[in-house]
């Protein structure tokens, strides 16, 4: 199981991250690579999420994914299984990933053959929020036994998000969860929000998500 | 729902985080009053935790807590209703709180009359665990939802935790949570972690927790 690459990412050296996540997505538009920048808390399911996508888009797309993390490697050890160019990025401590962390991420893994590369960022749903990746779109992970409040706890992530999944619904009868309520305060923080109700490990809701995906990155990639 | 007292902390001052925490602790020492700083993912059960252990040491301790958060003053509400002295913290994004910010906290909260002072961490299993808050003992919620490869990932806060909760044990039917995996990971990182499971809802497993912390809070105050 060691045969996964691991890349030691270095703190940025941008001072203005903002101006370098410009340069970053305006590189990806030319070559024609959409980036994802995936967020959530720990253990919300963001890497069986990514492998049912993986799955669902991979004879279509050309995918890589970056798996970034304090440490282990046990996310793009899962990843590599799928079939898809997967990379481990340890941040050696860093609670988040910016622009400049994201592109040596992106050189290792290899973007001049991919339509869609998409970043696993740390579970964190603070700190990785207030940082610009260069992505084209970001998405965030909530699920069910989180709670439906956290869109007044952290505000951030869910205003600066294109997409919320709410993962683990096959869980609902057992949380006091509710759904109605989630979508109200998570609109009150982002009236764009698209959201989609899932279960990762079953795959049920999957198709939606997938098709939003989907028409994002080929609406990127024609150059729209 | 208003009358729960809000605080505005500012971005410690104080360059050196560790002489100040020492600095905080001592002042607690010859108070009499213990600091636990309780660390967790967002959503694994902090405040219903908090609100079972405070009801079943109140009339024997004198408590106050600090709710720490980027937005929101829910959880302060929600612990006022237990009868106990609570304040709110907002960290104005901040991801974790360092000694200064704690102090600023503890200030507003009043500790001469305390047996025991909580703060309740932002919810995030990076940042917080980089800042020694001047706590005496810090404890942290796993809850089964987030899965037992935690230790793993997020290496640091289970080094530097005393004491780790593992919650919502009654949805472990539900879950793919390997509860002997947890309990041998966790004690890689660090062999004197105490370990209690628990359900926070029902109050299941309590006892062991209360009773531990029970006996650090009177061993503390009593000047051993």
């Amino acid at each position: 199981m060691d045969e996964v690459k691991i890349i030691e990412i270095k703190q940025s050296i941008f001072a203005d991250n903002d101006r370098e996540a410009d340069r970053l997505r305006a590189g990806l538009k030319e070559e024609r690579t959409f980036l994802l920048n995936l967020m959530s808390s720990p253990g919300s399911g963001k890497t069986t999420t990514l492998k049912r996508t993986v799955a669902a888009l991979k004879d279509e797309l050309r995918i890589g994914v970056m798996e970034a993390d304090i440490d282990s490697a046990v996310d793009a050890q899962a990843m590599a299984q799928t079939g898809v160019r997967a990379i481990q990025l340890h941040t050696g401590g860093m609670c988040h990933l910016d622009a400049g962390m994201t592109e040596q991420g992106l050189k290792e893994l290899g973007t001049a053959d991919l339509d869609l590369a998409i970043l696993e960022n740390v579970g964190n749903l603070v700190c990785p929020a207030e940082f610009d990746t260069g992505a084209v779109k970001n998405a965030m992970i909530l699920s069910v036994p989180e709670g439906h409040d956290k869109p007044l706890k952290y505000p951030l992530i869910f205003t600066v998000c294109d997409a919320l999944i709410i993962n683990k619904i096959d869980v609902l009868p057992y949380f006091d969860f509710d759904m109605d309520k989630v979508v109200e305060y998570a609109h009150m923080r982002n009236p764009n929000l698209k959201i989609f109700p899932i279960c990762a490990k079953t795959g049920e809701g999957m198709k939606p998500w997938i098709d939003w995906l989907r028409e994002q990155v080929n609406t990127w990639n024609a150059g729209e």
